[in-house]
């Protein structure tokens, strides 16, 4: 199946199974907003859990902090967030429409690319077995030429982003006849600057009300809280702070479902180093935040690491951690050395010191930065869709997800073969002793290879089993989602068995 | 001590042990808004996993969601709060500061009590034993005239505000001379109504932004995914919807440290039941939501609840939950029975339907709702103030937070007698097994006393000393926060009896 379709199908599962709802779907949604439903609140709430418990739990150098969403706006001045968090825009003049003027220069770098490809695979459809592809691509009229164009393109189009030159991207649109995909014409305005952070008003005295934004990131949240936090922690460098909390971007051109929205939600941690220090422990954290991901059991070749050549202003090292979605390898989690630039800015714009006495070195300086930042409702898709699949059995067919047992949003179904005999007691003394310690589902409806689909569907690890012998024995069948196996077990040790195969503890103690 | 300097205390111990900071604190500050710090931020997470656990692990017939901040604008409409979700405010023309028209005449109304508590408080000093304050009240010309013209202004307020006469409002506060604060005059504006939702502008459509509001409560993100949750969790009557998230309002008057922040989260569940039995569920949800509050072991005296006399439009009983804080009983949680009210307005604004087929009644109706709604900064708060103790010892005194053990935000502190003889290391390897079940801390620095006076201060429930013997006995010293008293256990039973004292598991089951 068409990786597409498989992206589509999850989607659809998503709202059918009460993941991911577009949000105020009742009035027809609200764009590149969407809301967590029942099971996708659990899933979203463990892998918080399981970062959250990683960093702070297992890290006797690193604490957390909940700073709130309003902050005061110099702080966004000093972070450059107010001059330079811009999209370049352009808008067509017939249909109205607004676009992202690099978007539309990506898009035409795309067309190129698929008209090599198509050349390419109407020749190997041609020449069968004998087919070279790349002698093909090194000779063919038509590629070349088509490649050269590219080139000239990508090479004109880095270079006015480069200069951060709007006259030039422009022409660009200009030179390469691009149209407005509404109405088809090239009537288009000038490309302008649009700052991507929401602003609102704040208070309402006479004199005027306060702008602030929302704040586009999380980490700075962390940065105006080091001096507090250091302090009364009595913090000793190096040490970290974890954030999760809600960002918002007001983004032109938003996509791919869940992967970019415009409120979403971040889990950074910011880790205070000594100057000089920062590229060892960027290379540590690295591997760290990579081991992390790769506990989960997705599949280690579907990760890997993306180091940026181009660098943010504020950063002297970066990567990406890339997860194979069903639309390519795309970001879930960024690690960057930010040196000292927003602690120094704070500074600067705060007018206070924020400097930290090490007193090995016997010296004050201002720390340097190695952020590690992952977007939660990405790692949520990344997830999702690494567990999504569709399996074919001996008599049909069945769609399960194969989420990380610890991450599951139910961990338990407890279903009695029929719903008399004293089997529906049975199975809810089980719930009534479980559910303190896993969530866990009572389904007494239709058949048990029905309510098995039911559970495949939403992920459930373990399904229990209540038949009429377990009235005598006191034994119950446990039957694994993933190999489909069923095993007895006693009453008395489901407890135990279940906690280590599906508690965050368990995967925990993996990482170690 | 006076309350207002227990208070103060409280305030200042918040920040000096990282529980609340001051948002943008290096700014020095923003109005009304507060983050959270590293002991904080544990102790909030605590009581969101109490609240979660206790709604959703426990209840096979409640689940969460999560929705978002952003939610389509006409949802607003629908709820009343566009309309009617205002303050009136009022402007003094020379110092230019805006109030609160409402708190205003209340502070007017507090004035006419404490005159009429000075003339108490003065003759009881003149009369000592003999002072028959009823007898007092009853008969002295200058407290009967206070309390009648307070009586009469409190009249003449509660129409206006019933009524809604904004005119009338600003009349009382000219017939009753009150003068700005600031100015000292009485050059007041026009009284006018200021909606409290903050607003902002979402995409960048030519044509127009599209102006959104930050949710000004998370109960209407639970009232549109109705249909979603109730399809897709094939969810039967009665059932609920949970939700934890962030509501903004833009507050004018703005106090009392975190009880009213323009920031702030709830813990909202919505139940929904059959048309006529909604009256029984709200009582049935008195009775739980206090005992939940009252299993926290902060004393019962010190809740009640408080029925509304004067129902807000879409309900037909409301109660509060109220807490004893240094300033009076507040309110901490809201029990209503919204009736069918938000449902169908939804239904009306959205044209679709969101009836319930009820299989055993056979026909199909708008559900019912009681909601239960606390204010999670506004309980974070009450338990601060209900734990907070300065207790004098017989060496001196401590100042003490009697955090219930199972929110407590660190669980164990381990420290080692002295900093060598290879107690650090035994002190370390017990955290290594303990770390992931709790939240513990490790302290070599300092006199074993000083160290204890620390994590009490945190109030850390239990702390555990290692000394020279536990490397021959491997037994250590667990030490009570409250009673101090100390207890020699076996360091294989740690965990266990631990456990037991300090889990939200533990306090989960006392509720049942």
């Amino acid at each position: 199946m068409a990786q597409e379709d498989v992206f589509k199908k999850l989607v659809s599962h998503c709202k059918e199974y009460g993941f991911v709802f577009p949000s105020s779907d009742i009035y027809d949604g609200l764009g590149a907003v969407y809301d967590y439903g029942q099971m996708g609140v659990e899933l979203k709430n463990n892998i918080k859990k399981y970062w959250w418990d990683s960093m702070v739990l297992l890290h006797e150098n690193i604490v957390g902090i909940d700073s709130a969403i309003f902050m005061h706006p110099t702080i966004w001045k000093a972070s450059g967030h107010v001059d330079a968090f811009n999209d370049p825009l352009i808008d067509n003049k017939d249909s109205k429409k607004r676009y992202r003027a690099d978007v539309l220069v990506e898009d035409q770098l795309a067309k190129y690319d698929e008209k090599i490809d198509k050349e390419v695979k109407k020749a190997a459809k041609r020449f069968g077995d004998a087919f070279d592809e790349e002698q093909f691509r090194a000779t063919n009229p038509r590629v070349l030429a088509n490649q050269e164009k590219r080139d000239a393109l990508h090479e004109r189009f880095a270079k006015a982003l480069n200069d951060n030159d709007l006259t030039e991207l422009r022409q660009i649109i200009v030179d390469e006849e691009i149209v407005c995909p509404i109405s088809g014409t090239r009537n288009w305005t000038e490309v302008r600057q649009f700052n991507l952070m929401f602003s609102t008003e704040m208070g309402s005295t006479a004199e005027s009300a306060m702008k602030v934004y929302l704040r586009p990131e999380t980490a700075q949240g962390i940065f105006v809280n080091y001096m507090n936090v250091q302090k009364s922690g009595r913090m000793k460098i190096p040490f970290g702070i974890a954030q999760i909390g809600k960002a918002f971007r007001n983004e032109i051109v938003a996509r791919q479902f869940i992967f970019r929205m415009r409120e979403f939600e971040q889990m950074e941690m910011q880790f205070f180093v000594r100057p000089g220090s920062e590229l060892e422990w960027f290379e540590m954290w690295k591997a760290q935040r990579l081991k992390w991901h790769e506990n989960l059991g997705l599949g280690h070749e579907n990760y890997r690491f993306h180091d940026h050549d181009k660098l943010a202003h504020y950063a002297n090292a970066a990567t990406d951690i890339e997860y194979l979605m069903p639309f390519g390898f795309k970001e879930v989690e960024g690690i960057h050395s930010r040196t000292d630039f927003d602690l120094s800015q704070h500074e600067k714009f705060s007018g206070k010191s924020i400097k930290y006495f090490d007193p090995e070195l016997n010296k004050s300086y201002v720390p340097y930065v190695v952020e590690t930042s992952i977007g939660l409702d990405r790692m949520f898709l990344s997830i999702m869709a690494g567990s999504f699949c569709e399996e074919e059995l001996e008599n049909g067919s069945r769609v399960v997800l194969k989420l990380p047992a610890a991450l599951a949003p139910v961990k338990l179904a407890v279903l009695p073969l029929v719903k008399k005999d004293g089997l529906p007691e049975k199975a809810r003394e089980i719930i009534d002793d479980l559910k303190f310690h896993f969530n866990c589902q009572y389904d007494e409806k239709d058949s048990i290879g029905k309510r098995y689909r039911r559970q495949d569907a939403i992920g459930t690890p373990y399904c229990i089993t209540v038949d009429h012998d377990s009235l005598k024995d006191n034994c119950v069948t446990l039957r694994n989602r993933d190999t489909m196996e069923q095993e007895r077990v006693a009453i008395a040790d489901l407890n135990n068995i279940i906690a280590d195969r599906v508690s965050i503890t368990s995967l925990l103690k993996k990482l170690q």
